[in-house]
């Protein structure tokens, strides 16, 4: 069994973007352990992610991937970290250098930038949909 | 006023889309009209895009923008198209050679790929974000 925590800033505010995101880690049940981690702060942020070891970062700045590209990395994330990974997606001011240098990997998702609760709802269903495409279902065609 | 109006394939299944999309075109009401039109299949897009003369596609094949110069993009596109501007979501298939040969540009999200149905959502909050850039607003900071 997979564990993968998606650690972010603020509040799940939108109830639309509550019950897309239940339904995407109600069907990611079966594969994997989901958990979403909301800091009040960056300063809570950083706190909480001194006790991680295996991350990647949302950033604006980072590698941008096919879903393709994204399941065969996140698998070997998932394999190379004994099947435990985080991913950071920053606040308004982006991720603090201090926890970029302790990544595993910076990803981005676009050249636009999207609301917090936006990106956290393309990752959920990226992470769902890299899952699918190695289970080699016909989810993502 | 301006007018906008998106053309995918489809139905809105999800019941957190729709809030989510209800939310955006609520904001947007005060700065253009904006109306989805869903067809059931390729033929009926086609069929409907018959009539439009100003579209741009969203196609995995377009160039990827920041934000910031999707904004400068879509006001430039409002304005030479007497401030009346269309956007074509393709089905699983992608959109055919025939729509894309009379499109206005093409333009990529992401190298990810995308359920239609979350492409929408970014869509319109792309084009909420581009006004409120133009406006000068403090949303997209």
């Amino acid at each position: 069994m997979y564990r993968i925590k998606v650690y972010s800033i603020g509040k799940t505010k939108e109830d639309w973007l509550q019950r897309a995101i239940e339904e995407y880690a109600e069907r990611l049940q079966s594969s994997l352990h989901f958990e979403w981690i909301l800091a009040k702060n960056d300063a809570q942020l950083h706190q909480f992610l001194e006790k991680e070891n295996n991350f990647i970062c949302l950033d604006l700045q980072g590698k941008q991937l096919t879903s393709e590209e994204f399941s065969r990395n996140l698998i070997k994330w998932l394999q190379d970290c004994g099947s435990r990974l985080s991913f950071v997606i920053g606040g308004a001011e982006g991720i603090s250098a201090a926890i970029k240098s302790r990544t595993r990997g910076m990803i981005s998702l676009s050249k636009m930038t999207f609301t917090h609760q936006i990106a956290r709802l393309i990752l959920v269903e990226q992470i769902y949909r890299a899952l699918e495409i190695d289970k080699g279902t016909a989810y993502h065609k």
